[in-house]
């Protein structure tokens, strides 16, 4: 089968199954009854994983504010991923510009305003400005889902400019950190094995912009700060991340001053399940009718007995 | 109690119970466990009432096609409040520009590139383009909770840049679409009058820009095309909309093309609940602390029995 893991082929059996609802835009299609399903027990499955772990849970919108993105240093790693969110601040003749601008398919950017937020770049972001200040004894573990947004318009159904992460993040000493880490590795690769998903670790590395974010990738793979468990999807040679795993060291504890109590600065690690991905694993894997899929799936997602 | 309506300090007490989390800037919070746990169980209530109705579910990303937007007419009306995706698409001596001016804190905005995305500015949005052409007979009925965004920073907690709303969506006849409509209003105000809310319903209109849109706004609630079921939350007189309705009569089906098998341009009208607000409205109501509510309310939202 030539298009077994061809990319368009597998977007358009997705929305031939109404899993998917293109609207015109690559990466920002709507998400169908079935879809949406799946996605929502897929992530109540690793709530029930993780139940015993005692992390805060919290939330936050698709927006940040853009001063944070700044102090973050991603504009320095990945500019191109960024999005910023502008708005019209003129007055009553601009809006009369602005509208048969818009009518007559004509550009109108320059009657728009940067605002003060961003949309948010990965679901850990906000996460760190509010525990500047001195981390209690043990450190701390947030557990949050946000829609993320990335600037890459792709045919590939499981590359979308929003999407949502399950996002794990770890604060303490390298040791509790990396420990953590280790620890939700194994797990991670555990639960998806469990959905009968072909899943592999790897270390990996991030698209980095530019000719300087070669060698920061090389930095990345040798020091094995980035881990993937990834699934084919679209591709057999390169399969799919679907669980994500960032050991940021004292980068986020120096940008937003989160300290140890002994004075060290915190580090930090996160690792965030792609939820799409991980539910476009899952048909491509065991099919488009999840009423087929194997007992055991069924039964780890809906809790459903043996009835066929 | 002078300041028992006060937005101030409504919003520090929220924030003081860590059911929000500010973070720098105005409507963009975060949330905490408790608020989201409330957030979530009335949504589910909603589910509940609804199951009946037989709405095909979907879900959609916090952003939608700039084309819909324009199309949509939505400039013409809310300007001010749309949010509109720009990105960076420079080359890399725009980049180093791009990070010296982000890291000193200089202008960076002409270095960004308007998308073919913005921000979903009102949960029924993305559904109408995709329904163009024939509706079934017995029209249609769409069930959906989505991010919406509008550019409207502000002290009041109750009116956020990035909030959820949930949202049902009504395509059919006028006579199906206007009985849809008053079913909800009745069924959306014992709803939240069974939650302990002393909410009533009134004909209301939309923020329109401009001199121009004053007379909008009268037109509206002359015609009586929005209503709204109101809590007091930050003020007595001014009770804060968490449910609205809205009518459009042929406005989108015009726009996107969606007709009736008889040729007729079809109708539609929409429900959100605002569901961080109606959150708010529960706080507000009952106090910060969800075991100390009226036992019904619990029971509703958390299905407990009497215990306590």
């Amino acid at each position: 089968m030539a298009n077994e893991f061809d990319p368009q082929v597998f977007h358009d059996e997705l929305a031939a199954h109404r899993l998917i609802i293109p609207i015109g835009v690559q990466g920002a299609f709507g998400r169908g009854h079935v879809f949406e399903d799946v996605l929502q027990r897929t992530n109540e499955l690793i709530t029930r994983r993780a139940a015993g772990d005692g992390a805060e849970v919290v939330a936050f919108p698709p927006i940040l504010p853009r001063k944070v993105l700044e102090q973050s240093e991603y504009l320095d790693s990945f500019p191109h991923l960024a999005g910023t969110v502008f708005s019209f601040t003129g007055n009553e003749r601009q809006h009369q510009d602005l509208m048969a601008r818009a009518r007559d398919g004509r550009p109108w950017a320059d009657l728009q305003t940067m605002t003060d937020v961003v949309l948010t770049p990965a679901a850990c972001y906000p996460v760190y400005p509010t525990f500047s200040g001195v981390a209690p004894a043990g450190g701390r573990l947030v557990d949050l889902t946000s829609w993320c947004y990335r600037h890459e318009p792709s045919i590939e159904p499981t590359r979308m400019q929003a999407f949502r992460v399950r996002e794990m993040v770890r604060i303490g000493t390298p040791e509790e950190v990396v420990e953590w880490r280790d620890m939700w590795l194994e797990r991670g690769l555990d639960l998806l094995r469990s959905l009968g998903l072909p899943a592999e670790a790897d270390a990996a590395s991030d698209p980095f912009f530019g000719r300087g974010g070669r060698m920061m990738a090389v930095n990345q793979r040798e020091q094995k700060l980035k881990f993937e468990i990834s699934v084919p999807v679209i591709s057999r040679e390169n399969p799919t991340a679907c669980c994500s795993f960032n050991y940021h060291q004292e980068h986020f504890g120096r940008l937003f001053d989160i300290r140890l109590a002994d004075g060290r600065t915190a580090q930090t690690a996160c690792l965030g399940f792609g939820l799409e991905r991980l539910t476009m694993a899952l048909f491509k894997t065991h099919g488009f009718d999840p009423a087929a899929w194997p007992q055991a799936v069924r039964v780890a997602l809906w809790g459903e007995g043996p009835k066929g």
